[in-house]
């Protein structure tokens, strides 16, 4: 396959310098609010609050007129030590098979990003009122993106053990 | 409304310490390369490859089992003064509302992120071949995340300016 040529190597040409960025610095945009910090996260019926830094309030402008959004955030309470991991059995149950931590929506993973599409209920100013986002109080938020139909896809695949999941709750 | 209470303020309970994260430091765990830098990456028919490193080559097992996956990635080439827009005309035409960076997929804000649903054509070791990802060739990536049924969402509300885009093209 014509595509796959150059994929073994990164091949610099001569005289030119491949540069690669390295290093990715990113800084919180707000951050979760949760009423109490002994709420079920993964309860997706809960709502909470973004509490966006008040200098990006103009960013936010026309945002209520989508029904859902992405959020971007960084989970933070994961220590550097799990990121190390490769593998992990889905929500750590034993009975699913060990697969990648990339075939996962686990915590632990190299960067610890979490990626959620919630359902917006309200924005007030700088404040978002979502249900569905499965972060703590206090988790970092890098980023949000306006969910679009062009992001649904209508036919997925999935593995066997993840229908098994969604099949019991 | 109770939820309400406790937004405006970061209330710093007596004698606890409230530590926020500031900034967020992130390592590309891959990189896009695409055929040509001549390719038009807008063009959601076309397909790239994803250069993952080969350390976490473990981390994609199983990923195969999955028709679609997100690409979170770093979009290197904005320029820190771009970053700093708050305001934008979707797509740049001046015929649709200005509204805010956090309203649009815009490359332009504060952490310049991409985020991008893509089907996953074939994965041969570190090597992800996928169709659809709107990123220049060299683009760090950040995270993979499996598409699930739980990420799709039945019933969108958009607003007009992005049904007008949609229904010209």
């Amino acid at each position: 396959m014509e595509l796959f040529k150059e994929i073994n190597v990164h091949v610099k040409p001569r005289g030119v310098r491949l540069q690669r960025v390295k290093k990715v610095d990113l800084k919180p945009i707000g951050y979760v609010h949760r009423a109490s910090k002994q709420e079920d996260v993964k309860d997706k019926t809960l709502a909470s609050q973004i509490v966006i830094h008040e200098k990006y309030v103009k960013a936010l402008e026309g945002l209520e007129d989508f029904s859902h959004l992405f959020v971007i955030f960084y989970m933070h309470e994961v220590r550097s030590k799990e990121t190390e991991r490769l593998k992990v059995h889905p929500r750590g149950r034993l009975d699913l098979p060990l697969v990648g931590v990339f075939v996962t929506r686990s915590a632990f993973r190299p960067n610890p990003i979490g990626l959620t599409v919630v359902e917006l209920l309200e924005r007030r100013g700088n404040v978002l009122v979502v249900r569905g986002l499965d972060a703590l109080d206090g988790t970092p938020v890098l980023d949000l993106k306006p969910a679009d139909d062009r992001d649904m896809v209508a036919q997925l695949r999935v593995p066997e053990w993840l229908k098994k999941l969604h099949a019991e709750q």
